[in-house]
């Protein structure tokens, strides 16, 4: 079979640029509005898609500008992707759940009902969560520290994997004229007591479709890559450059082998935001459309949390971007990433709060389908990518344009699907439904 | 305008009696069959419910007898009303979530979420959890105690409730051409530091549709009352008899006035398990033939359950119930209620497990249209109910036999709404739309 790429369709309110819910074509309050989100489950699915995808956060944007920014208000992961669920048929949901705020017992069982209800098609986007904001909301003064945010999250994920495998597949019977519902030799007590939680189990939900929902990580500090190495069968990850996205790519690739595992058990998806035209003047005149609504507060804003919560406020726009310390939260590879792209191109302040205002240090594309399919294409067959995570810049227009452009391109290079062969999420990546462990 | 009395939907897997998964007419494995629940919805919407509910627990059944039972797989509530939002207009959608192993900030949101979802149908049962089961699942070896559990939960509803007030009604203007997305002085610091509490908010999701989602509860002991007497908007309740409903809705509606609320902004609905047929011949076949299904193993495990968590396994069937300890589970008031059945009816344990199959407790009609609405009209007209959830024995013909037979009969005299007149769960309820406090 050839090898074909996957595509994650990365829907976040009006848009992935910080000025799209300026965009005359984007809805008002986008990011509370289940029409528009059923209207773009629908259209990824048509266009065959692998999944939606939602990140999330517990707690409002702050900092400066917080108000110019359209981010504060939008649906919970869990219940969106539920409803999405019962207006879609095949198009996989994956959620993000943070494990630093959250017990091990409720996130396994929202994610396996999820994957009962839409028959086969839910995944986990496991994060740590690393700032102040979301820790003021569940009785923390400080964020927890990133070392122990991830060994709690490690213990985490084998607790909730434990609670998926709570059953066997063949568990409940249903025999009427014996009166056994289930049989008592398949259900299995889980008994985990660790450092950060002890949870006995078993889990209240019937093994799940897909043996287990897929899970997802986009950490890629250290400590992170260990984590998804070890565990995670889908990654997501901010690349700019072909070069940065192959090292990225042969790096996990290579842990995953040293922990066992084939290099195809995981599957990486750097994102990309694309902005396509039918000519490469379309394109560009959208991109300057959008960058000339940036207000420079809200995408300064952006910038300083994008870069580890540092408040960049007070600095001159026209200066270049200053010297900034070593952030401790979750966002270091991201800082490191956004000063690395100030440093080589000699950015202002204003220059790199507008370079990101679209695709925030991902790989990002203005042309027209074949300029974007180049790309991609290159990146699927020279090592940097087994597919990507569209980060469309306008809701839904932006969907529209990557759904009925640049999809249909792919598909002539024969390097994306022309129909749905599997049912689960899991058939779509093409990974094995893992058996139950013991 | 009259008054008319509210249904709600109690919807549980396979249906509320003991045996009814073993129903050649229940499909298999129903507690998580998702196209047996969007049935189930639509048809109560069909009939003009005010609401369908779930209950939950946060544990797998357990005790003799638990894989003869049909509890233990079924859906997560949140996410199962979120996919049934999709597929409905207008009916309520209320689910069940504890406040003992919960965090207020994520529950706050979910329901938030839901509502927006679904145009503002969301209502959340708050519960505390009584078990060594569910406490297993997080970190504890006992369950917390009656007295901790109430001063938790009504802080956690505090909490939650000021979470909902974090923004005005207003605050998202998407003015987009000044590029102010929401005026930060509709956005407002909860700060919250309590006894179990520290949420500092706001919350990031805008007030929804309902302003606040409706606030259920079930609690009849002391604590409870005073809970509900206090806070809630609808209330769920056991009672078996005319004169025990009567004193029990005198008691919730004195106790809220005394709180400083009007009688009316609490409505009481008892459970009510109906088997109807179209002759009282049909009904009784019916609940006979559900009887016959009955393993005694199953129905004593079922009353050990109900009755505090007492393994009654080993007590002989025909022998009258023993004397009990008093649980101090949250059972305590529907122990108090089956021991009294068995002393006032001289029961045996086999009688008291099989009286108790399908209603648990609750009011129990077996009989025609008529029938059942005489005894419906009586308690609403009599001081003892402002509307009931309707427990179907089976499903869904339980549910399909109530819409088609009851509802209609209701109609008729006048008694329940022909049409539905509001849009929101709030509306269906005739309860008013909270103001923002501060």
């Amino acid at each position: 079979m050839t090898r074909e790429l996957h595509l994650g369709a990365f829907l976040m309110e009006s848009g992935h640029h910080v000025a799209a819910w300026r965009d005359p074509g984007v809805p008002d309050r986008a990011g509370l509005d289940f029409g528009l989100y059923r209207r773009l489950a629908q259209t990824a699915e048509a266009a065959l898609f692998d999944l939606v995808f939602f990140a999330d956060s517990v707690a409002v944007e702050e900092g400066a500008g917080a108000e110019r920014f359209s981010r504060s208000a939008r649906f919970e992961p869990l219940t969106l992707l539920s409803a999405l669920a019962a207006v879609t048929d095949r198009i996989g949901l994956v959620g993000t759940v943070t494990a630093t705020y959250n017990e091990p017992y409720h996130v396994a069982r929202k994610f396996a009902s999820l994957d009962h209800l839409s028959g086969g098609r839910s995944g986990w986007n496991l994060v740590t969560s690393d700032n102040a904001s979301e820790a003021g909301n569940f009785g923390r003064d400080q964020h927890v520290g990133h070392a122990d945010r991830y060994a709690r999250a490690e213990e985490f994920l084998r607790v909730v994997r434990g609670l998926w495998d709570s059953w066997d597949d063949d568990a409940f019977v249903n025999d009427r004229a014996s009166g056994l519902y289930y049989r008592p030799e398949s259900r299995h007590v889980l008994a985990h007591e660790g450092e950060h939680f002890k949870v006995r189990g078993p889990l209240n939900v019937a093994r799940s479709p897909q043996g287990q929902p897929v899970v997802v990580q986009a950490g890629a500090s250290e400590a992170g890559r260990q984590l998804a190495a070890a565990s995670a069968e889908l990654v997501f990850t901010a690349q700019p450059t072909l070069q940065a996205a192959q090292a990225f790519y042969a790096d996990l690739k290579s842990r995953a082998e040293a922990a066992g595992r084939p290099a195809d058990a995981i599957k990486i998806l750097p994102g990309v935001y694309a902005v396509v035209g039918e000519s490469r003047a379309e394109a560009e005149d959208k991109q300057g459309a959008l960058q000339a609504l940036v207000d420079p507060t809200a995408a300064v804003g952006l910038l300083s949390r994008m870069i580890g919560n540092f408040d960049l406020s007070g600095y001159a726009l026209d200066e270049p971007l200053p010297e900034l310390p070593l952030t401790d939260t979750g966002q270091r590879s991201r800082q490191q990433l956004l000063s690395g792209l100030a440093r080589d191109g000699q950015l202002t302040l204003r220059q790199l709060a507008l370079k990101i205002a679209g695709g925030r240090g991902h790989l990002s594309l203005v042309g027209t389908a074949a300029d974007v399919a180049d790309v991609l294409q290159q990146w699927f067959e020279q090592g940097a990518a087994d597919g990507f995570n569209v980060m469309p810049p306008t809701l839904p227009a932006g969907l529209d344009d990557f759904a009925h452009l640049v999809v249909p391109e792919l598909q002539r290079r024969g390097l994306f699907r022309t129909r749905y062969v599997g049912r689960t999420l899991r058939e779509h990546l093409g990974l094995k439904r893992p058996v139950v462990s013991r």
